[in-house]
């Protein structure tokens, strides 16, 4: 059964035709799982095979096509009906002389849909350079139009229902990072700990359970933490080092990051504290200026402008807008919280503010999820903005 | 420092070159972060963004390219020097107006090579069509060369390095179904149960720990072992069901998947324990039987055979290449065990045999990853072959 109402999800299909027809789109073929997702309720770890939602212009519901074993994922998963769900047979799967885009493009043709403009997301993770030739190929079409990121723009503003899931998150969040911060000690290996915030990121709470976050628990210390994505090993960590712990709760497919920076063994150095002190005010302040109106570049301003009379500069972006997601990446691809960032804030878009700050040879990194309300920005998760010391 | 010799790496690089030079490409980019990690080492959780390992024709080292903040995580995992370690700088992320493959089209043009013919892996997940054409774009060029598949075919054959590691993976293995059915019981979420098998995965053993395999567990019960990608939900496992568990054990991205069925309280139905019976034997012999010499479709012909005298048949392919790999799959997409696969078996291929036996309201499943031999088929993982039954 889906998780949420079919009036929701007419919604967000009404709010995704008024954005296709922004851009002419008559047919918007729909690749990326969280897209799917969003449009039906499909949930399933099934993406490794092309699969796709239709979502077309003079039809109330979209189309699953997916592989025939996942057609009985669709029916317990999505809200449509038995009709507009689609499988193709098994042998379209990994052969050199078809595709399952063959079978799709064959599909809008024998509906009589080949005279519609149709879109597609050009740079979703799973839409391949193969998946869209042989597409073209069937359709007889040279061009198709971009449709890239169009359901993200849809759905970066989040209904109540998915801010009560995001809410769900934070609190399995929560108790992640105070296993991780509980579990690492000197002497613990990396992938013990690692080991301790999976099992609390997918038990969840004792009234709710958790799901897989699209990204795995990073835990570098030492001289990793300079090499962000490299993920953990068996060596044992070590007193006098600091961890960066980025991490995240999911509920539902819904998630809740957060970021830490904890200390091992004894009294941090000084200047780590210092830096720690500065961001945890940089990002204490940045959250408290937030209202609806503001720009993302508007946000990121406050937070420069605060480190810079610290004598400190950061680089990159400082938030990104999140939420339902699948793996390899949370983020939704949308929405900055950078310069150059225009979207405007409105309640319940809701995104991750991480502040990392790298110096030559130690960081201090401390995060919030936060929605957009009325009247400022309310965080998602709650627990200590600090740099934690584990004795 | 890479986990392979710089020997080996030279190996696999020149095995890789024999092929290009066959389907007359001058320089293949690889995308598939396998296939990256096979010629390189380069081990992180960065393919959220555009990356990719170039191996040319004239040169000894392939040359990594990937996000400037990801250049240290190669000096730290890949073998190659510094000289072949190129970062494109943060604006190329997550932009309308460029994007990572523009920075790699332009880097092959300052280089010279705009005269070499450029092969592509056109089916890889995370070469999107977006990706596809802004190369082409730069480049200026209409079309590449398909280089899809093309190192998953080199990789089939393992190294006795590699076979080192998947044994490791074995033994992890091992322990995760243990995990499995010792937490299952009745009353236990499907979530706590999940969350256990995630931990022993992860923690490894006392010798060494384990990594995230590519699948997330799959542990369906009651009538969603009709759906086999759903994940995990709150519900309690129930008495009187039978639970599919799809599993592994992951060491440094090399895999073992295992598969078993247990049935929750009492005894089984007889129908349920005679499918399962058939099953075991059907894998005791078909294993048995292999040797190398053999092709995919000979070794599937021994199980098809079994089950037709027991008046059973099996639609889909009972196994697949699989060992170094990373989400959203552990199979290498080369060589089935399935009618029509001439794939000749040779010592050091390494397979998942799976025998998914789905009725219309139940099912049975059994499963090991083996490696060819000199003589025969060895297993990875031992672990009883049988319909378990948790009281």
């Amino acid at each position: 059964m889906a998780l949420f109402s079919r009036t929701e999800f007419l919604t967000r299909i009404a709010n995704t035709k008024s954005a296709m027809a922004h851009k002419g789109i008559d047919i918007l073929m729909v690749c990326d799982p969280a897209n799917m997702n969003y449009l039906t309720g499909y949930d399933g770890w099934s993406f490794y095979v092309p699969q796709a939602v239709l979502v077309i212009d003079d039809r109330e519901e979209p189309i699953w096509i997916g592989r025939k074993m996942d057609a009985n994922g669709a029916r317990h998963t999505a809200f449509i009906k038995e009709d507009n769900i689609i499988g193709y047979p098994e042998d379209y799967i990994q052969t050199d002389v078809k595709h399952p885009m063959n079978f799709m493009g064959d599909f809008i043709k024998e509906k009589g849909w080949a005279g519609k403009s149709i879109g597609v997301e050009t740079d979703a993770y799973y839409y391949t350079a193969r998946s869209d030739a042989e597409l073209k190929k069937s359709l007889g079409r040279d061009t198709l139009l971009n449709g890239n990121l169009l359901v993200n723009w849809v759905r970066i503003v989040k209904s109540d229902a998915e801010i009560a899931m995001m809410k769900q998150a934070g609190l399995i969040a929560e108790n992640v990072m105070a296993t991780a911060i509980d579990k690492i000690s000197a002497g613990t290996r990396e992938c013990d700990a690692v080991a301790a915030v999976y099992q609390a990121q997918v038990s969840g709470t004792q009234e709710f359970g958790g799901d897989y976050p699209s990204i795995v628990p990073m835990m570098p210390t030492g001289e990793k933490t300079s090499a962000p994505h490299l993920t953990w090993t068996d060596e044992p960590y070590v007193s006098g080092q600091a961890v960066n712990l980025e991490l995240a709760g999911c509920r539902n497919r819904y998630h809740c990051p957060i970021a830490r920076t904890a200390f091992i063994g004894g009294t941090p150095p000084e200047k780590l504290q210092n830096l720690a002190d500065i961001t945890v005010e940089g990002l204490n302040l940045t959250l408290d200026a937030i209202k609806p109106g503001m720009t993302g570049e508007d946000v990121e301003r406050v937070w420069r402008e605060h480190i810079a009379k610290k004598g400190f500069e950061k680089e990159s972006r400082i938030g990104y807008s999140m939420g339902l997601n699948y793996p390899p990446d949370w983020g939704e691809h949308t929405a900055s919280l950078r310069p150059g960032d225009k979207t405007e804030l409105v309640p319940n878009m809701t995104f991750h503010m991480i502040l990392g700050m790298w110096m030559d040879d130690f960081g201090f990194e401390c995060s919030e999820s936060f929605r957009v309300t009325q009247t400022g920005a309310k965080t998602f998760a709650s627990f200590d903005r600090k740099l934690f010391v584990i004795d």
